[in-house]
This record gives structure tokens, C-alpha cells and sequence, in this order.
């Protein structure tokens, strides 16, 4: 997505140890036009797929998942993050591993939200090596309930998320995939995706 | 608000320890709609405040807090909750309280995203003691910005949040007011709020 990737290349900072900023409009300062944009992109791309759910990870997915929830007019499902779970039977779990964090997170949804009728898109603001958007899988899979798609924001497409993913046939829609950058010169290649507007 | 109100005598569930769940719709699973129809009743009651920025605290009110912001046409902030910060400099920092979790987090928010020009909205999913909202205006005072008001779904009227924060002379509106519940009959009395819709 066009818009999405000149706004990386303006307000993104590059930062050794593969490590992309966009603090500014995605992830800490949010910019809920530009999700709105984004939001229509996910609906025109997923146009085709009976979505009925979304499904996101706390925290900073939360805000892109609700607004493209708006545009679909499907409530939000999100997975909170835990390190100490009551195993009490009333949820699905599943563990992820944290990139950024360097930690094993309990990943947890209520039974009640998830159902074997749901069919879910997941949204995420990041996807790197994929772990989270994986843990997503895990407890829809669990749950009986069918993945339409993964929307991500941000690939970073030189890591292996993106690769593992769709090998499993699960269509990922990434609205930037970042195949290079350069934490010297701060130039950033995307990946060409002719789909997108 | 009498939408919310209807909605939680519905779908909330009183439980013992002054325990209101509403996880079917607000904090767990989301009824964007809802939110929509909340943030129009908050821009109703804010619409005299020179409003620019809105900020909130992770995970769950920043949902909320995205489709206010959608309706005020300005960015979300969102407030990260950490054990362990390294103080380096780059950020405004307090302290909070959670009932729910019984633990002290350190709440940081980047200097780049609060700064005196700014004129914000808090907005949070609920309020009961208060702690988390009183961190959120601390960082506004420490950024020199100026508090115009707090906008919370629910607020459990029977604790000392609200009575804390609006003797300081701030504004706050919060859609469903809790004075009383009882989890054995399941009975919930919303204070009377005439200027609500």
C-alpha cells in the first residue's frame, strides 16, 4: 500500500539490530486516519472472504484491529498476554514467543469468544518471525473456528513469519513488506505487490 | 448513557468482590459499534474543549480510545504499562496502581508524543479507585500539557475514583455511572445523569 509505505519511508527510523521505529503513526503515537485507509485496503483484499470475527494481540494490534473491525462491522476478539494463567478450562492457550521482548508469553482467549461457526481475520500491527500470528492460529484451531486471513500492517519480509505462514496455504496480506533496510544509510525496499493500491 | 447502561444490565455480569464483567462487548471481546456510538455521546458532551490529542493506557482502552479519536479527528496516545524501563531520559514515567491485578506498574509514554501545546482527552474503558487515570495526568502535567478532560465507558461510583479526580477540578464524563451492585440478585443502580443522552 502505497500510502502506508511513503509514510514508513518519511516518519520510520531505521535502527541497528533490524529494528524499524514507527512509533510516531503505529505503534505508540497512533494515527487513526491512516488506519481508516488501511482498514478499506484490508476490506477491499479480504472482499471475498465471509469474515465474521477479528482477532488481534494485545496491546499495539488492538488499535488497527477495532478500526478494521469498523469497516467490516465485526466485533474484535483480543488474545491477552499473560505470564500467570488459572488453567481453569474456560480458555484456549497457547505460548509466544516475543521477538522484541526476548520472552515466553501465555497467550489466552476465552472459550465464549471463540467458536467452531467463527471465521476469523487476524490483524496485527507487526509480523516478524511470525510467532505471535502463529499463536493467533493456534487458538482458532482450538477453538474449531476457520482462518479467512492475516492482516498485517508492517512484514519485515527478510524474517521468516511471512514465509511460514503462508506455506501452511493461509492467505497473509502484509500492506508493507519490508524487504531490506539499512540502519546507516536509512534506506528501506519494499517488496513490489502489484495487488495493492 | 442509556445505550451502555441497557447493554451492561444485559450482557454484564456482577460478581463477588465488586467485580462487573463485561467482557462480552468492552474489554475482551469488542462491540465496535457500540464504541461508535460512545465516542459520538463523548464528542456531544466534549464538543466546547479544543481537543487535539487522546490518550490512553493499555490493552484495553485503547480500542475505545482509537474510534473516540476517529470521531474527534485527532491521534490516540496510548501509555505503556512496564516492570522494568530503562530511564534513560527519552520519557515521562509514573506509577500506578491496579486493583484488578494488585501489582504496581511503572506507565511511560515518550517525550515526543506529549508536549504543553497539547490539549488532551483521557479516555479509558472503566474507572474504579482512580490510580490509572491519576497516572495518565500526572504525565500530562509532567509534559506541561493541558488536562481537558476524562472520558470513561464505566465508572464504579461506589469507589473513590471519580470523587478524586473531579474535586481536582477536572472533567470528567463517564457514560455509565455504577452507584450500587449486588451479585447475588445481579441488581446494578446507575447514577441518574441528565446531560446524557
Amino acid at each position: 500500500m502505497k500510502l502506508l509505505e511513503d509514510r514508513i519511508r518519511r516518519d520510520g527510523t531505521v535502527k541497528p539490530g533490524d529494528v524499524l521505529k514507527v512509533d510516531s503513526f503505529i505503534n505508540h503515537q497512533m494515527d487513526v486516519e491512516l488506519f481508516e485507509q488501511m482498514a478499506k485496503e484490508f476490506r477491499r483484499l479480504f472482499a471475498d472472504r465471509p469474515i465474521n470475527k477479528i482477532l488481534t494481540i494485545e496491546a499495539s494490534g488492538i488499535g488497527i484491529a477495532c478500526i478494521v473491525a469498523r469497516e467490516f462491522h465485526v466485533p474484535v476478539v483480543f488474545a491477552k498476554k499473560s505470564q500467570s494463567i488459572n488453567l481453569d478450562g474456560e480458555s484456549y492457550t497457547t505460548k509466544v514467543e516475543s521477538f522484541t521482548h526476548k520472552r515466553v508469553y501465555d497467550v489466552i482467549v476465552s472459550k465464549k469468544y471463540l467458536n467452531p461457526e467463527d471465521h476469523i481475520l487476524i490483524i496485527d500491527d507487526f509480523m516478524a518471525n511470525g510467532c505471535a500470528v502463529e499463536g493467533l492460529i493456534d487458538l482458532i484451531h482450538e477453538a474449531g473456528a476457520t482462518v479467512e486471513g492475516v492482516g498485517i500492517a508492517i512484514e519485515k519480509g527478510f524474517q521468516r513469519g511471512g514465509q511460514k505462514i503462508r506455506s501452511q496455504g493461509i492467505r497473509v496480506e502484509s500492506l508493507a513488506i519490508v524487504d531490506s533496510m539499512n540502519a546507516e544509510t536509512g534506506e528501506i525496499v519494499f517488496r513490489d505487490q502489484p495487488n495493492q493500491s
